[in-house]
């Protein structure tokens, strides 16, 4: 499609080594959800689909947020910032949840006096071993 | 500060190269005004001063949002994800005005149908030329 291709060229991905930050927001609540990567592949999908598509740099490979927690990310509208090299992207969250840990935003701590703290009013919306069918990973730098 | 270095140990920077990206929402209304990139030194200064101080990637060191133009950010909270890999800064903008190009906020345009357009309801809060009384580059990866 002439027309992406030409939109492709525009973002910035080549000065940012291929990946640009992507940050997700509730379009209602305008919650942060979450932040990811996408590489011109997974923008393309995004488009395409109408689901957020994340490049994953620990998988190094593209992934439809809520392929396996049926929690897609349906696309509101995809803003562009200043220097075009990151993405603000409106969605409806399916679920509610945008968390792989169960929560609605992935920002559910904050660093308070030195330490990270739980936010207080912070709770599940769902139980992560149930709906990935897996133990969850503590610390990988990509949500799914 | 024994307590911070700490914190600085439980991020993730070393696993992403030692910069992690921080999106700045404006704590009343939610915008996303922008997003920044931030090392140990930047954070370390943004818990310090609670004025968000980032890294420019082009200048090759760290800078305090609002020295050259008077828009500070004041920091009300700095929420971290469940990777610990990226920063949710919540913030009272200075002046109103996040964007070098004198918007509130960097996302003042969308993707539409293969091509990048200007929000309709956007208008300069102020002229850039005599905020920071020089020419303001088209593209740079950096916000000031």
């Amino acid at each position: 499609m002439a027309r992406l291709d030409e939109l492709l060229k525009m973002i910035e991905f080549e000065k940012c080594k291929g990946l640009i930050p992507a940050v997700v927001q509730e379009k209602v609540t305008k919650n942060v959800l979450m932040v990811g990567y996408m590489n011109k592949e997974s923008l393309t999908k995004t488009i395409e689909t109408g689901l957020v598509t994340y490049y994953s740099r620990s998988k190094d490979k593209v992934w439809t947020k809520g392929e396996e927690s049926g929690n897609y990310q349906k696309v509101d509208e995809i803003l562009v910032d200043c220097d075009k090299d990151s993405l603000l992207i409106t969605v409806d969250q399916v679920g509610g949840a945008a968390c792989h840990k169960g929560y609605d935003s992935c920002f559910y701590r904050k660093i308070d006096d030195g330490k990270i703290i739980m936010l207080e009013d912070k709770e599940r919306m769902f139980d992560p071993a149930k709906v990935y069918n897996k133990e969850i990973k503590e610390d990988s730098c990509d949500k799914e």
